[in-house]
């Protein structure tokens, strides 16, 4: 069977290498052949082993009826959700890694995909190398998803890491994770959550069955932690992990992408470095976790060839998925409970004052003290807070 | 569509529980109803919710075209298999919690089951509610699987992480974990290995897409663990984890199950008490990890359920799975290479004369040595250990 590859980038440039290196292994996995035609780039790659694939216009490969299996790897909602559109609609497979397509148009390009008797699939969109995706739609059924908590952004998990290991500063971390190429020269994307957020947004569509609009998810960064509060978590024999969050709420989810204080005893406290990992609670299967690269070349281009195979063995037939396009409303985030860990100048009679129950925890930092609260409402939280004078971090707990 | 169940027992009770409870998120997620239209059971169950849909002959079954999809968790080979053959070959999709039946007839099924033109599923069989069956066949099938570790053993793990924690020996611990529930009256196939033996032959037939006979397989148990063993591991700050191993060797496999030990920076270490977890590296990969309940009644039939739901999504359709009749030569153990922990009663001079390197723990035990090799093969290790006159224990290091 044949396939072409959208933008030749680090991912597609990738997919490509899988399918030479990983041929016969591709091959035997698949009940047959799946050889590459066509590349589509509008850059030139003189010497590229795959030089003569290379094609600059979008049309030849939506005319060629050979061609049944497409790769979109170049990023961004356009043009990117004009070509997969057209793919779809000429009856050709689509697979993904573009997150930000698949948060904005997912539920549109699934329908077409029905339409057309084809599939769209999109494991590398989430978690790179963490079958994710497919454990939800094609595992995990027949469960009722209570919670979804993700380190889905090796960025942030990177950082939070080298400033737990070496008790350094945000600024100085981020500058050397640019210098590794872990972060981007504009990072904004992944230090504010953004990141994070489109792909809490993905994992709640697809359990909800219905479209989560990721504008509507809170979503705080790890621009505000400082060295002080990792010397205080480590005071409490926690970590701070960047997490998005999602949990049943009713007959709705409730979502968060915000900085947590972990527990050891938690799935995802051993979650270090670059690595990203799941933790998925269902009502009968109980807890479970998926670990993980969640980017890098060869860990995400791996998602994207199998989720090639996964469409040549369903070549002649739509894999239902439901993914309504109707908008989901999401639960109020004033009425999501926690426990907070907050740093104030206030004195502990302030603190018991306002909170009532606190724990505090002594990081030997001079002026200034650190508590955990009791359960409390985020409403509520944000009233007893109001009473202290001097607030300088909070930090939830999970 | 409708379903029957075959064996009521713990898991078989547990699948019609999460088809009443979970009904119409199966259906939602199945674009369709799943209906429960017998079980087959010897027993009665006065009084169960699902009393009227008992019958005692398999035939019923069996000549029945309105029933496409069986679940058998009825455990052991026979007459599991005969009646797993017989709904195959009547055309009905076949989803097994069995791992004595998969492990010894899975090759066999799968290709009665593509005959058929239905699908032959058991994602419950290694793992529980862990989805490491589909992912392997299904998410990671575009990487050279070049290793597969698994804690696959829950009575294994609760017991080892009892004894970690509380100092206790294995008796005593052994005792508890039957007083709970969770190691049987005749723990033999948990404690010696066999259960976690089978799991592995079963996911490297997956990963080598041909027969794994679990006969070939080494296999040791954690019987000789003790209280001391423990206090060395602790001492060099490791944990002792049952694993259940798998190599690439060349252009085959090798494989292992025997007692290791881990260190913190180790996916597995942090897998305690009854779960279970299976490390998976790529060749494109790179490493990955699936974490969850190994067992349980409700986790183990939430798989099932997964499975009929899949396969009423491919009711018209085989899924391609390679798993080849003919058994796969398996690595010879004794090229494996290890590091391995040795207690001697032998004096320090005689253990570095013996094995050169040595990297001593000091556990605080009195009239013995404990340490650690170096990288050895199996028969080089054989070779050395002979120059040492008292040998208490050896336990691999991973």
């Amino acid at each position: 069977m044949k396939a072409a590859i959208m933008g030749y980038g680090t991912i597609g440039s990738g997919v490509a290498e899988i399918l030479r290196v990983n041929k016969d292994l591709i091959k035997k996995n698949a009940g047959e052949e799946i050889e590459l035609k066509y590349i589509l780039d509008l850059r030139d790659f003189p010497g590229d082993p795959e030089e003569k694939k290379l094609v600059k216009d979008v049309d030849v490969i939506v005319k060629d009826p050979e061609v049944r299996l497409v790769v979109e790897t170049m990023g961004g909602v356009e043009p990117a959700y004009t070509f997969v559109r057209k793919m779809l609609e000429a009856g050709k497979h689509v697979t993904t890694s573009n997150k930000a397509l698949v948060a904005d148009k997912g539920a549109e390009l699934i329908r077409i995909a029905r339409e057309n008797k084809v599939n769209f699939l999109f494991e590398a969109s989430v978690g790179g190398g963490i079958p994710i995706i497919r454990t939800l739609n094609r595992s995990l059924t027949g469960d009722v998803i209570e919670e979804i908590t993700g380190i889905v952004n090796g960025t942030t998990n990177y950082m939070l890491t080298k400033m737990t290991n070496e008790g350094s500063d945000f600024d100085d971390v981020l500058k050397e994770a640019q210098a590794k190429g872990y972060a981007e020269k504009d990072p904004t994307a992944d230090i504010e959550g953004h990141d994070a957020c489109r792909k809490i947004a993905i994992l709640t569509s697809l359990v909800a069955g219905q479209q989560v609009d990721f504008n509507d998810i809170d979503t705080e960064g790890i621009t505000h932690i400082t060295a002080t509060d990792i010397k205080y978590a480590k005071a409490a024999g926690m970590k701070i992990k960047l997490l998005a969050r999602s949990a049943v709420a009713g007959d709705t989810y409730a979502a968060r992408v915000a900085p947590y204080l972990l527990s050891p005893s938690h799935p995802l406290y051993s979650v270090d470095d670059v690595f990203n990992a799941v933790f998925v609670r269902g009502n009968m299967l109980g807890d479970s976790m998926y670990y993980g690269s969640g980017a890098g070349k060869l860990p995400t281009a791996s998602a994207v060839v199998g989720d090639l195979i996964e469409m040549l063995k369903h070549a002649d037939k739509n894999i239902y998925l439901e993914w309504k396009e109707e908008k989901l409303t999401l639960g109020n985030p004033e009425d999501q409970e926690n426990r907070y860990f907050i740093r104030t100048s206030a004195s502990k009679e302030q603190v018991k004052e306002a909170f009532g129950e606190a724990e505090f925890v002594d990081a030997g930092i001079q002026g200034e003290c650190g508590f955990i609260t009791g359960l409390l409402r985020e409403r509520d939280y944000h009233e007893k807070i109001k009473k202290l004078p001097d607030v300088k971090n909070m930090i939830r707990l999970d």
